[in-house]
């Protein structure tokens, strides 16, 4: 296990200069939890409510702005309240996978503005480094941070083999706006080669598809536990979504035992990575 | 080449089930134009302004709704009346690449509800089928035709080789549903195995990248000629955006005027195509 992999988050924080990553590092090291939730509802009501349950267990809110019907601006600013509020970082799981001169467009503009309110986007690697260019011509002045997505964990997924190793380069030579990935295992020393040094080499790992009591849905979604994905995998962060908050909204009670629950297996097994022999 | 780039769009209509192909295709017939046009505006009254004037000239307007800063349903009511009045389709680029549960919201739900107004979408094909799932549980009983993007124009993309491939084979394990591709060449053939036939083979190819006068951007996008898209590559419909209404959608007259000489140059590219000898 290299050397990272046994740094605290808050050591962490020193191996990174872009602001976003920086703030997650900090906030997961003060908090003491490395759970994001992923917020998937389609209602400002519902969505409002389930992240102000899960508040005070999450290093980061990951939203889909996209599927709530009755958005308008107010919802950002109480987005923005709550994360203050709770003190997590926001995290727009918008999958930009376009080219660079149209991302640039999709994450400032339109309905949803992202980039003026959510600290961390994600985009797939397959259109090139284009897509990166487009979204940090935007989103580097702002101070956010962008995770590439090298691999998936559905079915079937594409992003394997020549295709994570492409993602990774492209983010080596990003480093000022890439902080991460979305991945399935540590993302370190992929595809090294010339003058890349593995010193430079610490991305976060943010990590779907994790449940305690699930193993897959019906729609080729896949799950594993906190234990596997942080302690075996060197991922960062686990995501869940309605393993914590079900279908019930309003089981408030429910809801932060639930997140509880999934903060204390993720803390414990990064407690147990940082702590192993070398 | 083989027997479908040597028929007629109209004689194609009846290799097809989905409607929306079957709309496309009559419509190519005929307006006898396979021209597309990209709207990638920030502004309603640009983007309805644009549309108007390039419409006689189309089968198909792309449309990117997320980055219209005035977006509301007025708007898509406006688009639907132009789409009646000109008769062309509507092809929102949404670039889905989400997990099925996910991208069944984004289609489905959200401020602007896509599935319920736009005739053809596409989708990244990188989180393997359960994408299309997703998708098809919303559009297919809408009569909603998908596109699979299995190539990209953008330099240094990652949709080569066995991705390329493992989307041709997702998109013939649904044809219901998936009526075509973005790619750069015909589809035809490729990754054929065990029962496939070559006859179930007739996808729509739509090519963005196509331009007369330029031969790329500052972000990464490279273009090539209608004819190069069309009888070299086996292409069938050509996206152009800024090529034809410029940077100011008011000059009417010289965007219709672009816009008569990309179809003609793609008509005359498909002329020759059918009526070249086998």
């Amino acid at each position: 296990m290299s050397s990272f992999l046994r740094q605290t988050y808050g050591q962490r924080v020193q191996n990174h200069s872009n602001p976003a990553a920086k703030q997650l590092l900090e906030i997961m090291e003060k908090k003491k939890t490395n759970l994001a939730v992923s917020v998937d509802v389609t209602k400002s009501k519902e969505f409002l409510a389930i992240i102000d349950a899960v508040g005070p267990f999450v290093c980061l809110v990951k939203t889909h702005v996209d599927i709530i019907e009755d958005f308008d601006h107010s919802l950002i600013q109480q987005l923005q309240d709550l994360s203050v509020k709770h003190d997590f970082a926001i995290f727009e799981d918008r999958k930009f996978a376009d080219i660079g001169n149209t991302v640039a467009l999709q994450y400032s503009s339109g309905v949803h503005k992202i980039a003026s309110w959510s600290h961390i986007t994600n985009a797939h690697p397959v259109p090139g480094p284009s897509i990166i260019s487009g979204l940090s011509s935007v989103g580097l002045p702002l101070g956010r941070g962008l995770l590439l997505l090298s691999e998936m964990s559905t079915k079937g997924a594409l992003a394997v083999g020549s295709y994570t190793v492409e993602a990774v380069r492209m983010a080596r030579a990003h480093r000022d706006f890439v902080i991460g990935f979305i991945a399935q295992r540590t993302m370190e020393g992929i595809g090294m080669q010339g003058d890349d040094v593995v010193d430079n080499d610490d991305f976060l790992i943010l990590t779907p598809g994790v449940g305690l009591d699930v193993k897959g849905d019906a729609m080729g979604q896949q799950y594993r536990t906190p234990r596997e994905v942080i302690l075996e995998s060197g991922c960062d962060v686990i995501i869940v979504g309605r393993g914590i908050y079900g279908k019930d909204p309003g089981l408030v009670e429910q809801i932060r035992a639930q997140a509880k629950r999934y903060m204390d297996a993720g803390w414990e097994a990064y407690q147990e990575r940082i702590s192993s022999p070398s």
